[in-house]
Formats: C-alpha cells, sequence, structure tokens
C-alpha cells in the first residue's frame, strides 16, 4: 500500500536509498525449480549501470548483486529471493546543501510535503537508483518467460530530443552506448556533447516490445494488461507519458484503418500494439515512453528555501544529461514484470480453459 | 486479482454485463456521515449516457441508479455501498450472428482465448456500458473529495480526428455534446455527419483535470500518483495513450524549460502536470489521453470467423461513431477515484505529518 | 481493505444490511465455463435459512438468489457473479429503541465507536443475516471443487451448551435441525426448549472437514492453509475459538503421539489436522470452532445509553437461543472459500510443479 | 500472494532461510519521524534468541539485527525498512541425511509435494528461525503503538504440558527462561528436565493480551480484528489453536453470563476478550494459543523416505523440547503487527469520525 511492492503473485518489493548502506529487493511467487545465479542477473545490471559512457552519469557503481534467499544448490525454492545490492559510491559530500532548498523538477518538496522529513543523500528514495533491483528482480522474471513460453523481451531508443531515431534493426542496439536501432551514432554523441556543454538536458522516447505472449493475458476490467504496462511505465523515474501500439496517432486515424484486420494468416497490422479489451492478442506488445529532460542540471533555476524564501539552484554532482539513455533496460525489465504477473494470473483463474480455435498466428509486428 | 476492483482502501467492485440483467458496483471504503442519495450520483450518470445527441449512440438507457446498501437515513454508514444499474435497452437480436467471427478491433477474440467462451450480448463485458457504474462511484467520491478538500475535477474534448480544439473557457463545456471547451461547435457536428455518412468512424483527445489537490499524495515507487492516473486511465475502453503534464512534449524539452521553477508565489509553470516524484506538488492534475476511433463501424472488415476462415464483418446495431465523445465524465470519474484512494492512503502512513514549510501556492496552472 | 472482500483470486465481495433493500456478494474470479444456475446455490441456502425449526429465530426470510451477472447461456463466463438475496421480512419497528443504548454482547457500540453512526435495523451489518450471501459464494465454491478436485465439504454439531454430541454418522446431519450426526436428537430439543423458556442461550461447537484436498496447498509463511481457515473461522460471527486437528488438546499431547506418523499406506494419524508447515497433507482438514452464546436474549441485562447513563436492556425480537445451530453450513462455506482460493494461488505459482513422489494415501481420518 | 507478507498497511515482507546466509523483512508503510535504531529492536530479539537457558536449542545465533534503509539520522523516513539478521551458526551437517525421508509432524513432505524441492538446512524456510524477523518488525511496531497510542503489549506462559501454571504477576515474566507469570518455576524445570531424558517434546499454552486499544479497530465483516489476530497466530509454527476473550469456554456459559455488562464505570467483564463484532471495544484484547509438541525429538519415528519405502525417523541435532518456550515475544510481535495494521486502517477510513459517546472505561480485565 505504501508504494513499494510491484506486482501481485509475482511480487517485488523493492526497499533503500540512493546513498544508504544498500539497495535491493525481495521477489515473493517466482515459481520453483528455475536455475538461477547472480549470473543471471549481472548482465541486466550492468547494462543499465552508471559510468559505462560519457553521456551518463560518472558515478562509480559496480552493482554487484548478492542472492540472499529463495535459492538452494542453484535452483529457485518457491520461498522469496531477496537481491541485495550494497551501495559502494557514496560522496555524500556533493549533496550537503540539498536539504535546504528544493531542486526545481525534483521530487524535493513533494518528499518534504508528503513525509516531513526526507533523506537527500544522492536523492535518497526518488533517485532512479533504485530501479536497479528492479532489472535484477525483472532478469529473474524474464529468464521465466524465456524458459517457460519462449516470450523475449526487448527495448531501444527511437528519439533523443529533437532528433527521430529511425528503426534500422536490433542488432545495433546493443552496439551503442544510447540502445539506439541504428549503425552510426555520432549525431546523437554531438548532440550529447553540445547539451553537456551547455549545461542542459534533453528527454528521449524509448521503445519496448515483448514477442511470444500467449493471447489471453491481462483482466478485462482494470488490470488490463496495457493498464498495467502503462502504471508500469509512467512509474519509472521521467517518464511523462506512455503509448500502446498506435498511440495518440490512433486519434486521427479512421476505424477502417486502426481496426486490425483479421485473417486465417494472423493479424495484417498491429494498432492495437498487441492488446485488445485489456487482453493480449497474441502479437507483440508494443509499448513507447516519453522521458523529460534530466532535472539535474548545472544552469543555475529559480527557486525557494524551505522556510520559503526565493533562492537560486545549481545542481552540482554527477548526473546523466538524458536519463532517458540508460532508461531501455528499464522498460524492458518492467514490462517482464508485468507479463510475468499476468501469466501466473492467468493460469490461477484460467489453466483449464481449451479455446476452440487455436491462436492464430501474430502478424504483421 | 480478476481484474474487476479498482482501488484498495476506496475499493470499486464492478459488476455486469451490457445485456445482462442489471450493471453496478459496490464501493468499499467510503468514510462514513457523508449524505448521500440517488440525486448526488444521477446528474453524473445523465452527462454519459446514451442517446442525447444524433453523435452518439441512440441506444436507450435511462441507466436509474439505486443505492441498495451502505446508506441508513441518507448518510454513508462507512459499510459497502451497492449501486444497481438495471438493464432496460436490450435489443439482443442485433447481436446475434457476433458470436460466429470476430470483430477487428475488439475483444471477440481475445475473450475467447482468455476464457474458452464469451457472453457477445452488446459486447458482454467488454462494453463500454461498464463504464457506467465506475462514474456513479465516481460522483460518490467527487462528492467526499469537494467536501473533505475542495477538490474540483474537469475534463473536456481538445481534439475530434484531425480538427485541434482550442481551450476557450470550462464554461462552454456543458453548452454542447462534445464536452468541447469553446462556444461554436458546428464544424465539429459537421465532421460527424460527414464520418457517419461515410460508415467511418474517428478518435478524439480528452483532457482531465484536478485542482484542489494537496500536496503529498502519491507512493514514491510504485504506486505513484501519475502511474495510478496512466493505469486508470488506460482502462478506460479504447484508451491507447495517456500524457501527465508535457507529456511526449518534454522530449524535446531542455531541463531549463521542463523543470517547473519555484517562487514565493509558488510554482511558474506545470510541466510537471502537478507531480514530481510520483507525489503531488499542490498544482492541477493535467492529464491528456488519446482514444481509438470506434472500432464498430458500418463499413466491411476483413476478419475469420471462430473455425479460422476468412469472413467479411460488419458491424450492425447502434455506436458511437466517436467514443470519445462520452469519454469526458468517465475519465473524470476514473481520476476522481485515483485521487480518493490517495488521499486516504496518505493520512493512514502520514496522518501525523506536520511539515517544516506550508504548501506553497498552486502558482500558474 | 475495509473489511469486505473475502479472498484475493476467488474474491468475494459481500454488501448489504439485515434490513435494508437487499444483501448479496460479487464473486471475483471464478473459472469459466462452469454449469451455474440458482439452482446450485438455493439449497445451501435453505439449510441456513431461519424459521425451519422452532430451534431458530422464526424470523421468514425465503433467501430468494438472483443471479445478475457473469453468467451466459448457464455457463460461467470467468467475469465477476452478482448474487443477489432481496430483504422481504423487515420487521423494523421490533428495533425502534436499539439506537438509543447498548445491548452487552452486541456490535451496537463498537460500531458507533467506529463509524460515528449505525444502522440499527435488525443489527445493520453486524447481523449474521450477512452470512448469507456467503453461503451463496460458497455454493459455488464447492460446486467448482466437487467437479474439478473430487473435494466435499461436511460440518456438523459436536457440543450443544453442555452437552457432548458423539460422532455417529454423517448420514444422521441433514435428518434433525442441528446438524447432529447423531439418530437420536430428543435431548438437544429439550434442552433448547428449557433454555428458551428461561431467556437464555448458550453455545456450540461446530466441526467442519473437508476431504479430497490435495497436497500442497497453502502458504508457508503468512498465509498458512491454517491460518487462512483461522481467520475465515473467527471471522463467522459469534465464534470465539478455533483449532485446528488436535487443537488445545496438543498441549498437553507428547511429540512422540502429537507427530503423525507416515507409512507407505499412509498417515497413521490425523492430529496435524490435515496441515504440515502450513501446506496441506492431502489428509481431511479438520477444524473445530467455538460459538459464543446468543446476545440477543428476553433476560434483562446492565447496560448504558448512548449518553453512558445506566440503562436496563431487554432485547425483543426474534433470535435465535443458540447461533450455533445453524453455523454448520456457514462454516462449510467458509471453508470452501478458503479452500478454492489456495487452489487457485497453488496453480499460479506451482503449476509446473511435478514432486518426485506420488501424494501418499491421506490414511486414517 | 506466496505467503510472504504480513499486513497492508504496514506491510512486513519476510525472506530467509534458516541456514541461508540471511533472514531478514522490509517493512513498508512505516509512518515517518519516528526515532529508530537497531537498540529498539535488539532487545525483543534477545527475549526470543536461542541458548539462552538450558530448556531450549542450544544452537547459537546471536541475531544482530542491521538496519539497511528507511532511517535517516536516526529517524524512520515512511520509505522501506529493511531490516538484515545474518546467519552465522550453520552447522549443516546435522541435516545431511533429512532430505532422504521425512519427518513426522514436520512440513517435509509439504514442501516436496508444493514445490518439488526444499531446502532441508535447518528447516529451511519452515524453521521457526523465520519469526526473528517478525520479532524485529514486531519492536518497530510496539515502539510507534506506544509513542502514539500508549498500546502495551505482554504476554505469559500459562501452560506447559500437563502443568497449569496460574497468574501471579507481570512482573515474574521476564525472570524465569519460561516466560512464566509465577515466582516460582522450579516445577516447570524439572518437568522439562524429565522431558528432555524421555526424548520428547511437549506443548503450551500462551496468553498474550494488548491494553491501551483503543475502540473501533477492526473491519466489520471479513478483517475483523479478531480475525485477523486469528490468522496470525495460527501462522505461528506449531500453533494448533486460538482462543478470543473466554474461547471454547463460552460454548458452556449463558447468554446472560457470556455477554460483558456495560456501566457507566466500564465493562464489567471482558469474556469478549476486547472484540465485539470483528471491532474492538477498547478493553484488552485477551489472546490464548496452543502450541504442539516439537516434532524434533530423539526418540524414533515411523516414517517412510522420497520413495515411499518404510524408514525409521530420529531427529538429531539441537532442538526446544518445547518450541512454547520461545513463543511468547513471538506472540507479543504478532499481535502488535496486526495492531499497528488496524490502526492505520481505522485512520484511512474513519480520521474525521466524532462519535457521539466518548470511550467507556476498559473495565474489569
Amino acid at each position: 500500500m505504501s508504494g513499494n511492492t510491484f506486482g501481485t503473485l509475482f511480487a517485488v518489493t523493492n526497499f533503500g536509498e540512493s546513498h544508504g548502506p544498500a539497495i535491493g529487493c525481495v521477489i515473493d511467487g517466482c515459481p520453483p525449480g528455475m536455475e538461477l545465479s547472480e549470473a543471471d542477473i549481472q548482465p541486466d545490471l550492468d547494462r543499465r549501470r552508471p559510468g559505462t559512457s560519457r553521456h551518463v552519469t560518472q558515478r562509480r557503481e559496480p552493482d554487484q548483486v548478492e542472492i540472499l534467499s529463495g535459492v538452494y544448490e542453484g535452483r529457485t525454492t518457491g520461498t522469496p529471493i531477496c537481491l541485495l545490492i550494497r551501495n559502494t559510491d557514496q560522496r555524500s559530500k556533493d549533496y550537503g546543501d540539498i536539504l535546504a532548498s528544493f531542486r526545481p523538477g525534483h521530487a524535493d518538496y513533494t518528499y518534504l510535503q508528503k513525509y516531513g522529513l526526507r533523506d537527500p543523500r544522492g536523492g535518497g528514495r526518488s533517485s532512479a537508483r533504485l530501479t536497479a533491483p528492479m532489472v535484477a528482480a525483472g532478469a529473474v522474471a524474464r529468464k521465466w518467460l524465456a524458459q517457460a513460453h519462449g516470450i523475449a523481451l526487448r527495448g531501444c531508443m527511437q528519439q533523443l530530443g529533437e532528433i527521430d531515431i529511425p528503426f534500422e534493426s536490433w542488432a545495433h542496439v546493443p552496439e551503442n552506448p544510447f540502445f539506439a536501432p541504428v549503425a552510426d551514432v555520432s549525431h546523437l554523441e554531438a548532440y550529447m556533447d553540445s547539451l553537456r556543454k551547455a549545461g542542459d538536458s534533453c528527454g528521449a522516447r524509448i521503445r519496448v516490445t515483448a514477442s511470444g505472449v500467449p493471447a489471453g493475458l491481462g483482466e478485462p476490467l482494470f488490470d488490463k494488461l496495457d493498464a498495467d504496462i502503462a502504471w508500469a511505465m509512467m512509474g519509472i523515474n521521467a517518464v511523462k507519458g506512455v503509448e500502446i501500439g498506435a498511440g495518440f496517432k490512433s486519434i486521427t486515424q479512421r476505424g477502417t484503418t486502426h481496426g486490425d484486420a483479421m485473417s486465417p494468416e494472423g493479424f495484417r497490422s498491429n494498432n492495437a500494439g498487441g492488446v485488445l479489451g485489456g487482453i493480449s492478442t497474441g502479437q507483440d506488445l508494443e509499448v513507447s515512453i516519453a522521458i523529460k529532460p534530466t532535472s539535474s542540471i548545472l544552469s543555475p533555476r529559480e527557486s525557494i528555501d524551505v522556510r520559503g524564501a526565493p533562492v537560486e539552484v545549481v545542481t552540482k554532482g554527477r548526473h546523466d544529461p538524458c536519463v532517458g539513455i540508460r532508461a531501455t533496460p528499464i522498460a524492458e525489465a518492467m514490462l517482464a514484470l508485468v507479463v510475468i504477473e499476468h501469466v501466473l494470473r492467468q493460469r490461477a483463474q484460467n489453466a483449464d480453459v481449451r479455446p476452440p480455435l487455436a491462436p492464430i498466428a501474430a502478424g504483421q509486428a
């Protein structure tokens, strides 16, 4: 209820502050018998990790994960899996005067109004660092989804500030620090360099998909698959918008175009983004999210202090000029967590269902 | 878990099918002692009701609500409030051959894959008719929010197909069947007439806001106020996208622009849409949603039947050529339900909090 | 959260007051495809119904159930099943002066302290009448449990006031109004007659069992199968104690006796009551509950009025001199609801589990 | 859902296995601003700790708790509090052959049937060692309950095997290793010594109370305060029965006796155990639980191995001959967790309630 648990059947309870002793999570509900070790989780954490290129924060956190429970002789036991990441790079001196005033665009003011006090070290609980345990939990979910259902999750950057990034190939995504699906990212690097020099930041659009999702996932009225995806995505730090399938483009589409035709060979298009009536169609889930420009910028901003008096705020420290750059593995993890939750829900209620029609082909993505 | 309950502390459990005996909901958790009668609920239902203009479905449903429990001598008792709406206009003959094939863009196929069978009468459970109980529950929430906190919820249409609708004044919204904030809607009427003649449909963009929301609502990590809003909005039938504040526009904004400056007089702008770090700032909540074009259109569509063979589907019956036209009161109700949930959550954990700084003015909307 | 929903995967939301327009419930999560009509539910309601013998309240409520949703052409659709029971016998004049003072042993005082107001008609929400919707929901659960798993639920009275009732045979239970497993109940009838003449009431012990329960149900730490049973049973009006298996007798047992020996033929005893470590063993679930004497008695009692002044209270109206007499079908229904919840939970997480050892025989009950 | 989270508003997620790297819990929902350090928690852990007398297991676990998150400069921040206890005494060789066969009265068989595999080290997840994190979480709850509401929790042993232990004074409880409320425990020590020599074990009855509980806590239908207490108590390892107030004695009571009379001076008795209609009366909560004899005994027992063949099982290792001896601080902690949950729930829904009558005195305990 206090908002630190994600999911119900595959429930991930997140804890920790950016500069406290440790961050981590407890996964409750993981199916038993799956081989699992730190080596299954660390690669995803490494994809999200800071300090991997000059375009992201230079904070050094190895983000080494330790499995504290729920695994016996290399297999999940069905009991809670506690994943612990010790914080190591805690230059708390960088954040000394943050307590005195509010940084525009940050959660400083809202945390104080909510709780009456706040942990200012590195953003405390509001830091994007808290997405690391979700990436770790997502890695566990992804492994199970792949093994049990052949479901695969992928993401990429499709826009950086004003620059649209066309989709060339998934193969390019791991080749550059932007998770961009293009061969040449030199224009993105130049853009980021100029932005950093200007002491400013920009936003990004991230696309994330899931393929191999069986038809029938999602609840019809309120825990619609797309609603839960929207909830998960909007819950990522800095996200301001979410689209499923055609998204906002569907406003200007006609019904004769938008409604994806069906044929014996499968669906003819995927404006639905893989969801109809809140339930998966068997097509790829297609999600797009808008990430706002980083609020931690070197340029001075107008603000107030904790007594309400006007101040000028300059955010020092080591920050991402575009938090969207590291958002791709986070969005993938969140999507994985939504999908596994619904796979388990679906078999809870509907394990005995034998539909009269075999699932049709996913058709055109 | 099966997706028919909205909220936890102010929990609304929805039941019924479009053409079954009745639809309704049970509200659990309403604070006691509030005056409540059907007269508080009926006006909101009437705003959503079909048959009120030539631009919406001509189906005739009086949508008369009956309070079955939870109210004694005109006051809420704190126990469950059951709201019942009997279905009266059940021309089930209109929907006779729907069972045999799948309508593109509809939930026919996904329901069958999920449950193995489906109620085809008027769309059964997937009908937008099931938003009526949410509007009714939202009316209860709105009354309490207004009385206890002075919170007000408003919505309007901001785009109809290709036509942008500028914001002139809230005063115009109740004056036209589109919930458009403009004095002259003749161009919208002409647009809808031509669309109906063409046997086609279009989408819409709806804006919904809440003012008077205190700072401090929303949980920091997963039940962020904006995440729950996204969940609620994406859960409305036909919604394909959700934005908070600057939304997708924030991608191209600079950090120096997007982060709302603060001053002793209040916030200087509201790109955040009233939420920072998942917690309300005290500014207006600003939400925008994309609604897809109606899938029930008179034009023939390519599809398959339940044996997988190709068929041509034409949707007969009485349908809205733009479901967005009636979506405004629905979106308002959903936002009200999210806000009341978080007001109750906030005082559960933080009733004793006395922040060192009085809330600053909401500032520029 | 406000305590009117039972279960999560098979969630039953209860609404209504004893003398309001209607009582009922919404079942969310029922597996689809099961044949269901009012005729499946009414017999269990009739077993619980008042007015069936001179030993229970003479209030006349036909308790006719109506299915409002979730069933199409005689089969469950997987969507919410709303069950409605209209109240017909509302002699509210009997309860006129209840608002002015507190009846000892009743919830009058606690409701007022909790909510600030209360519905006094027939006990309002605190009436045992609200168990009727649970019996109705339990009937749906029982049908599914029987069909899908061969699970059967039974209950009987084992003590009435000071009178121990030995177990002779399940066959006798439906033959007498006490649900007593004995052929001759004349001594029970004489006991009740004398109690009624004395204007007093007594308690009872009810036993309830489930057979055919597969091994593996129940969560290990907090939603232990026995813990959830204890929660469900203690939640029945007037219950003051719950035992599983040997119960309080286990205090004086030795470990050499209590721990049920295992053999290739099955368990040698069932002191565990079918649960070890919170998880079902495959043996019969054995539950025993203590029901307190009815608080509504004709004898005058010392109490206070709503201003705190001393008063003498006499409860008029039509009441059960032993509420335990009608408790057996209620306890069976509650047990059914716990078991179906755990069957669904078990397959959500562990549907793929193939234990190395086939379940052993249930052994001695 | 997988049963490792206790509570909703004050939610405690428990993780770890008896002989894994660590055990612990995450508390989500703790009100902010409370002073908290390890020194507030350790004393309660020390009361539960093994190895403190010759009558309990000689396993040596310092059970040192570490706060990993949720506290900043000595105060709770309202964000998740992770409490970690490293396991240090892991003589896993004691448990080597446990995997091959099932110990009667243990969860060996049920875990295997549920999950298909199990962690045998020290009982794995089914070990009573997992109550330590609950005692730690309970210490946090107790501190808040005491400070915010003056609520105090106490417990004692009232029966050891056949020996009834009269209540002399709470003052004696901390003076002896049994938590017995009597000055002289020499007969209890002799009893335990003879039992240990016989290689056998016995059960116990524990009483636990809460005083200072305000009237109005508890939900009326399903999350009744007494139902949640029953759930919490039955969830403690080895508990087989729970009573509230008069408990099973109420079966033979008359209504004229059981229903606690009310007077301007308060209640005349407390057969209700502090709960009427599921809601607290303001009197002391009175709870009694039955704990079964330890299943880990040195005497050989008849059982089967994992292939179903008959075997004789002897449990070696270091075990409590009566697990009830260390159960008192556990039961107190569980009661504290139930009460804090309901305090927070009550103010969520009913913070604005002003009952017309001031709470009456608790009266006779």
